[in-house]
């Protein structure tokens, strides 16, 4: 649950949220049921009136609640403040230990039968980072995909403050683990080198990560690894460039430079346009463009989640932007 | 009737929409009001709460409703989302079929009387687009308003939405119609390349512009002919030069560039400038000055209507931006 | 689509208007959704932003797209004045003609197909007073469902604005056309006598009701046919009492009296909870007394559409008002 | 300039306020517009930001500008916050002694321009509480008025914080000469008492009414005297009941007992609706009836100045409150 | 921190909240603070954007931060959605269990030190409930006040959903640990029945009052213990009658029957009351009179938190409810 | 009191205002208060809703209400629209001759007892420019803090719309007894040249302040004297250098160029950055470099008081601008 504060005023100042219903798994789900697949969420909520609200949000996405469950009591959620030129925006988390997906019961969801009936399954290095009974679910529910043919998509997503100190040597074994189970990957070199402990006397941020991916795939044979590398300007602009690895060959997107308006999630609006490529069998080229486009739009909606069609971005990636239609 | 969603959500995301009454008629008369002139609208409205705060919004920006008729059921509308950097804004029609406007009957304004009570009368290209009755009662009031030497304004303001395919073609004769009664006229080369069907080797847009305005002019035996070229930048930041041509003169105004808050009605603050420059005798020179910077702050004001008194734009004329003042 | 002015203002005092996207058969659906059920809608919406917010919303209401066309270019819509007091609230409608829904092109909806997967269809007397293109589509609809044998549902919900003078007349063989395709139909005397033209000498709301029922239920073969009587007390509170006939049998509900705070879409509530009982098997006296809950506590909800589970109304079913709760 | 703290939140709480302009003149120059009359304000007010609002604003409400001069720098203003139940709503006043009414120059209003031009005037007790310029300036236009056959109204409404200690009698001489220059009086039993110092036995207050008008409207020589009785009940809901006394005779309206939404302001909605009846040449009987129906309603609408049409006001005279109408 | 969903809406209908800080000690401690005395909070928030914003709301609230900790992560949050007419509010907890305060370490508040600053200290039962760290804060807290010869206050404050299955049995032993400690108590017969056991033969509530109260004075020698009698009327309105028992008599105040704005904390404005009486040595009768007074009129308020000051009190208590006041 | 448009509406153009408190002193009091030092207001307040609202305001910011005295029964005011790109903000102000401050009687405030209370008291030009009674108080205070051995801090802050026309020679010897009472000063080149009229042939600023800033200093006997050189880029962002003169040198920040969200207020929070480091000794280098980033930091918040902790403008020197932290 994220829980704003509208306009530029901070926490102190205002007196009113806006509120809505996110996560690294709501993001992707949604982006891709927005390009005409059906996204399941395998997770619980609390049966409360914030439960309530939560699963009237993930409806209006358009994410099927058939995998959902209701226990527990509570629902982790953080605040944002934006920031305003040279000022960050700030995120403040509040507890999630006892969020109803961090303390869902062993046995509560059916992984048998959810993994026959998907196709591809997302998994994310947040929710890695909770604790051994959510790592847990994890890996069994990996593991069924696998054993029922499906794909397992895997999302670095390392986050420094949810692993405390020494976080990167006690994330690694259950990073590898989840590697050791993934097709599709997503990460850059800075995983490689910080996660995995890879060395590599390159420079460059290129280099590195054309040297490192590589290794990475063919260590934990995966078929598809992908990423970005953003750099912000002095101007508060950002610029993002995709790469995908493939077949032994990367494959970079043109790097794109533009204004932000949220920030949040649109990592995962561009993990959406990648496994949309790969779905639809797009060439590599056309993947990335996709990718990158989608993850340059969501920058511009408000919201952490994606919320451009296949149409819009294919309409993006073809034009400039222009004056108003009518 | 302007249904915009606040801020950058788009229509899916939001529940709340502000709303506004606009048209390029209300903008124009709005824009002389401001400049001390009384403004006048030839129009109808339902007699229901829909009319009634329209005829309030019209009072609020100072257009007399004596000659507004309470007739029909409906008032045209569209809703607009604000874009953000690459995400264009985006403006969707509703149903205008059965408006007020569409639907008033034969006989409903008495022109004859209208048309000794006024002295100058702006008429829209995108009114021409409407049906054939809008169309012959544009017409037989454009006469009116001649036999009794008043000044008829037409602005070619061409939609391709309204017309439909073949467009140009269909509406050929009725803009030549108009443009034979107007003595005032709004539009730039691509109008005349594109309706009227003239053609130039010229390649630059000022060039064809040079070209064919005076030709258009000569033909159709127009006293003034103005316009503008807008070109958008790569930043987002807009650009627009003004043009008048009269007494087989062309008179350009600079170049301003700046950045833009509201596009939609900032034209009809140009018309609106250039109307009010003739009405004065200014200058050719002052008034494309005065009608460029009238635009340009239309462009950093809500709603599609100017609101700026000339006060307001010969200050920012001869003024740099500058801090607050107090 | 319903645009609400906020609080109590006028539509010529406020400029900001609250939306969303409802219908009787976006509130029977959502209701039944929210019991349980799979609730689908048979309806078009335009392919632009505005169809894509009632499909968003429309999801957030749970109800299934499976059925829902992108066709036309409108969606038709009403604004809404909050009451006070001594001052009723009032509706204004925007122009329906042009609705995607009205102008949904034969053939768009295949029938067969879903009369083959639904159980229980509603038909709506606001759909049959459209055009002959829409009663049409009701018709072969209502046969095919009749034809694989699920259940027709026909509420007669007559609005006189929409059929005009004449109206009683004009609708009548339509009504009798649905009544005679119908199992279950929601009433009361008053459709009896003013569109079926039957009479009664009696003078009390109960026994005109309690005479024409039955005799409307044989002669169109109804198995249930059920309503409510309405009263609006000196005090602005509203009283209402449930009946359903059934096996020759009258079974009402208790009068309740309550506060209003949103009327419209009540109604629904009632109708989608006397679904609800007939699905379920309940008793007469369960299902009369589940409705006319479900009707009350929609009173007290923003917005046409009900949003209580059958949880919540069991509990309002069963508790009186308390404090607080925690 | 009315700023009110939204919703029922203290000035403490809220941080937000709404704005509008009203005050005597205003609203009752508006309750006529909205009945078809031309309404004009003969005041000042400065010629800024908070000045072109206000004209703004009085645009709205239909109330010509022809005689509002731009002077001054400075609007009166006050606070309002809401009450709820038990807690009494409360005005704080913002100064108003250097308000550009109240500093308005000598000779700034052309008087005997306006009263060739006007037919009726209105005058308030609230200005001639201001100082002696305006005090002037009131009576030389009153003089005017008659001279040039207008009807001179005068309205009591004396606000004790206004005239400090001792106020009754500093106000007498003044009031005096009002009443003395006046057709049409608004007031009741309590100015006479306590501003005029006349004296009764009566207890009740119908009957020191119906001793002391007679009196005051023989002493002064008024052709009509209008007010209200106005109490409050235990539930919150106020009782209204409308006199006039003309031709010798005392009219009453029915008592009407109503929720209040809005309460500042509605008096001149009575005394607008008054002043309609007699412009209209209404039977007394119709007159009262008419302005209590405007004052009920204008307590059930937002803001100060009345905004209901004759037709709304007749409607509301002849119909119970019913159901939403559709 | 309170989280309001704003006018009726469900939290599954709106997306924005309001938010506040707020609890019994806060609202107790504020309360007195608008008595002109100094109030201070001892409690712990956390170092993040969240506590800041809680401190810059208690400092709004003239409650010093001598005492106050920053420590720890998170606060305790719930969610609030206003009931209407039938349908109660409902109130949604989020996880308590890692706040700043229920995890403040051993020895982070210096009770030596604050038990010499101050007079009175304020107790509740929702602390009690919370973990056996927060209760050994409290009862060593209480001792050390104790010794240094100020006054504890108890207020029982029992919450069924805190305390869970078999809770009065878990409940008992702390609050009569607290009991012994205490002066004046905060309670009624309910509280003696449940958590107490004690018995009695009376049916109605006022004489189980009478009969339990005096037993519990002198078993645990209290000098003061007061509360109230709440009922809902079948209109929603709320009627209170507060007493008092000192010097071994009862003291009640009149029954207050009124319409409820915001119910939440209106039980510690009549807490604050009974202490400012006791204070400012004030009669029983006027003590309770005025904490009854203190109480409903924090009904009328937005927010857990007392804005009242004793003159406003005062003002209640003796006049009643007028016209607004200007 | 502000009254600010929201967004970037006119005033003419919006209905809603939100409202804040400040003033110099009270910015300067809340940036140190923020700092951890203790700030205390002197200044006058009604006994009224406002005054209430803006103590309420004032406690938030953690300003101490022990000097500030209920008396009078205006606060000055002010509104303010937000410019946008080419168009500048504007302010308006409302009378400020009645307000509690300007009229507060002699004697009110007990100089001796605060001065012996306090240790550094600021002074600003804006409050010399209100009237003789004022004045008084001003030099009276700083002449009991010299001789209590506080620090006098002058801030010259010259507004020439509230002098008027000859305001420089008004001003003049009122500015220099303030100045020869100071010890620390803020101020520039300008106001050397224009209110003291000191002259120089210098044509550059930085070269002008260089000259005539040790003039002053040696004049007026000051041991500090600092301020900003400010400039407005044609993109709309400002460009900041802070200097400040001690010890016979003069000490320069690095010149920021940074984007503005609120102007309004950001010379305060360079004044209290100043001010902190000169309690806190630190070097001249860091404490201009400290004041410098408070004021940009300040112009990125909403409203005119600093909102930074030391902490937040320190991360601020040394970070840059990076990407959302979690």
């Amino acid at each position: 649950m994220r829980l704003q504060v509208p306009g530029y005023e901070l926490l102190s100042q205002a007196n009113t949220l806006s509120y809505s219903f996110s996560g690294t798994g709501v993001n992707v789900a949604a982006g891709l049921a927005n390009f005409g697949y059906t996204g399941y969420l395998i997770s619980a909520l609390p049966d409360n009136a914030v439960g309530d609200a939560a699963l009237s949000y993930l409806k209006k996405l358009g994410i099927s609640q058939s995998f959902i469950k209701r226990s527990g009591k509570h629902v982790g959620m953080y605040f944002l403040e934006n920031g305003f030129g040279s000022r960050s925006s700030r995120v403040t988390y509040t507890n999630r230990l006892e969020s109803s997906f961090n303390r869902a019961p062993e046995g509560i969801y059916d992984f048998e039968n959810i993994a026959e009936k998907v196709n591809v399954v997302h998994f994310c290095g947040i929710s890695l980072a909770m604790n051994d009974s959510v790592r847990s679910h994890m890996k069994s529910f990996a593991k069924a995909v696998k054993e029922h043919g499906g794909t397992v998509v895997f999302d670095c997503n390392y986050r420094p403050s949810l692993w405390g100190d020494g976080g990167y040597e006690n994330a690694k074994p259950h990073y590898e683990d989840m590697l050791y189970l993934a097709d599709i990957v997503m990460m850059n070199e800075q995983d490689a080198m910080h996660i995995l402990k890879m060395e590599t006397e390159e420079a460059s941020r290129r280099e590195q990560l054309m040297k490192l991916i590589p290794k990475v795939a063919k260590k934990y044979g995966l078929s598809v690894v992908a990423g970005t590398h953003r750099s912000i300007n002095k101007d508060n602009k950002h610029s993002l460039c995709g790469f995908i690895y493939k077949n032994h060959t990367f494959t970079f997107s043109d790097t794109i430079t533009f204004s932000v308006y949220d920030r949040i999630g649109a990592g995962d609006a561009y993990t959406s346009g990648i496994l949309y490529g790969e779905l639809e069998s797009f060439s590599a080229e056309k993947t990335v463009a996709f990718a990158v486009t989608a993850g340059v739009l969501a920058h511009t909606i408000v919201g952490d989640t994606p919320m451009s069609s296949q149409y819009d971005i294919q309409k993006a990636m073809t034009e400039s932007v222009g004056d108003v239609e009518r």
